[in-house]
């Protein structure tokens, strides 16, 4: 049974992990970190990291980029792994975990559904079998709430297409609007936004006489929750290295 | 039996309309009109319409909006009605088109295919029920060397949503890139380019908790021949007005 | 302000109804009914509708068919409008409410999401003007532990297109194995089961050279429960009757 | 440039072929053979394989089954690789083209589409991943003339993702219809039928929280000529063994 140490156990996502562990019989939460919910967890609550008075096995992090130093700290202390599952680091901060990482274990992911993940790994291998061929767009869905645009799973998927593929002059563009064909090399990345939708990401490869579409939905905010307890199961063993969702799945 | 004298029968659509009249006994292509075709067709061809010694009883246009004035002469000439199906006619022309109709029976459509024309009726309907509760968006695939974007037709789906609706601050844009949460009435019309895509149109209506979508995707340009020549059948017995396919489509 | 009692307020569904009135200033829900709940609700909570004690104008039901005659008595004593979300009543139980509704106001639906309600009145229309020349498929997808297939919407969306047409030969089947070109009055029903998927249902139109596909998505529960409400908000001044969500929305 | 001998070119892939061959600068059809045509073709035509008398790279097949024997013949006497995009062999045909591939270079594939050869690689890998956690389902649509169901690529699908993964329970249906909740080793295979659908295929990962979808969508047939075009390059140099359409996109 592994103990999991969960920060910013007071927000959505922290209550989407709680609900996924309950009642499972290889993780456990042992003890949360939030520093304004007055709520009751089956688990202990503590304003702050350095706080915590119960042993754990790994630090999950749902938190906010400027809980990093507290978090490093912690675990340098009591030498456990950590996984991140929180967005918008600095690059100073990326800099920082990937230091971090030459003494100790640490996970770093910037979509923690299995599926994304899944659906990036087949990513890279279609984009080297068909892009001489195939013209590549992105098409997002996201709820009207949503701040950001083009969504940043959308960014890591057009990342993967392009790491993946010889072409230097490949760029990115947010919409279409005038007069002139599309260049190869110009990948389109679409924000659709309405009502409550969770997410949806196409990859569109067209070619000649022929499309494939690969398409992700997430359903619930439980499917971030299932990957990032799999990222602890995943880490509960490692002593140092910088790994992802990719290398969880790989196994 | 319908008698068709076809304008443009060189083009790509020209032939389209040629094939899709072959072995028909409803309606019978009994001349063609092309400058610089050189072809063997199955008719008589001429080279302006003035030339046109054969009796027929509807006029088919797939020619380019400068010819207008020559078709409008000969129908007033031999009292048969017209079907347009050139787009990029400039406003004058459409001014003078419907004080043609005054007098004459003449048809104009922006989309020949029947499907756009009753996914555009139902556009209308769907409109007025949801449009106050749900969040809409157009997005239109299409191959790469198409030179427009958005598509006339979205254009013209954008239009009929605009005009079903009590709404006078609403808008479209054609990409999203930063930050900000979407607004009600500003919707969004996506260009997506790729390969050979003949053409597909989505209309995504976005609410809480639930979805509808509304998808046409057209296979080849026939199509727009069989709109074409259905369109021809509705208007042989004609004398005045300005039809569309939604006329021919209520039926 | 309308006084919504609930009967079923401990299910699934009442619980969603519960949070989708939470906070709304149109409508209040002022008592709950449920035989085996010990749940603390934001309103009074009854073990059986006869012990209710406080007035409303509606009653909204999401309880089990055998509930329909208490339903029925007290809404007779009380004189107040009834919405039934209930599904799987027998005939003899739809004839009592026929019955009833000759001197009641009553509703009753399939389905109470506003969305899939909106897209059966455009699929009625969309199936008179297309069934002669388009053939007509349903496709519909949800979680693996949904016990019937095809699912009940599905149903209802396949009667929809039997009632809109003029073809005595129309029918059903659930799959293709084997050999033979599809008939044009032989509409496939395709049920799709895996995962958690909530609900999707997609009716194909294909024709010659294109197709029209009409996609409703259910995101959540909470679908069913703005129905819900919208349809109690419409049933409110209403003195007898019987009405369905496409009464609520033809307003 | 490869010299190209095609068998079969009065057929409908014969001409796709022709087509998609014209004006390429790396290849070049030098001659076809066909018993019954009576067509211009650029290349000169033949009753037989026997009578051809042009020399050339590598022989490519879109005919008929029972023309095997012939073209075996044929391509032993002049030590040229062979490229068969027929289908409907027999086991025994089957058998005696393993056998030729000991000496002699020969391809065979079920499906020449570049695009449905690709997702077959990156299924192979998804089914992997995802298997255990996933319920998996595949939807195809063709033309409603279309005799047989589910089409020859859906079953190549499935196999595919049976040939992947470690489960002897696996099993196939072709839709449901009834009352009992789906077993996760029961992989539903739906064939949609309509209007002139050229052919899509669809493979739905369904796990919890989210989904996955792999989709091809054929415009034309030019894409099978354009995949066969792309075999007879890649085939040229070969002299012995047995290829198909994996072996030329993992190069």
């Amino acid at each position: 049974m592994i103990k999991i140490l969960l920060n910013g156990c007071g927000g959505k996502m922290g209550h989407a992990v709680t609900n996924a562990a309950c009642g499972k019989d290889d993780i456990s939460i042992v003890g949360g970190i939030d520093k304004f919910s007055t709520e009751h967890f089956s688990y202990p609550l503590f304003k702050t990291i350095d706080e915590v008075n119960v042993p754990c096995d790994v630090i999950l992090d749902f938190s906010r980029p400027d809980s990093l130093d507290s978090i490093l700290n912690y675990a340098d202390k009591i030498k456990v792994p950590i996984v991140l599952c929180t967005t918008g680091y600095s690059d100073k901060q990326l800099e920082k975990i990937k230091a971090f990482s030459k003494e100790h274990a640490i996970f770093r992911s910037a979509n923690m559904s299995i599926g994304i993940n899944a659906l990036n790994i087949i990513l890279k291998k279609l984009s080297q079998i068909l892009y001489d061929n195939y013209d590549i767009e992105i098409i997002e869905k996201h709820h009207n709430q949503k701040v950001d645009s083009p969504s940043g799973t959308a960014i890591l998927l057009a990342d993967t297409i392009k790491n993946s593929i010889n072409d230097d002059n490949i760029s990115f563009i947010n919409g279409r609007n005038g007069i002139s064909p599309k260049k190869h090399n110009e990948i389109g990345i679409h924000a659709v936004r309405g009502g409550s939708i969770v997410g949806e990401h196409e990859i569109l490869f067209a070619g000649q006489g022929e499309t494939i579409e690969l398409k992700h939905t997430a359903i619930s905010r439980e499917v971030f929750a299932v990957g990032a307890i799999k990222a602890c199961i995943f880490m509960a063993d490692k002593t140092s290295g910088l790994y992802d969702m990719g290398n969880v799945l790989e196994v």
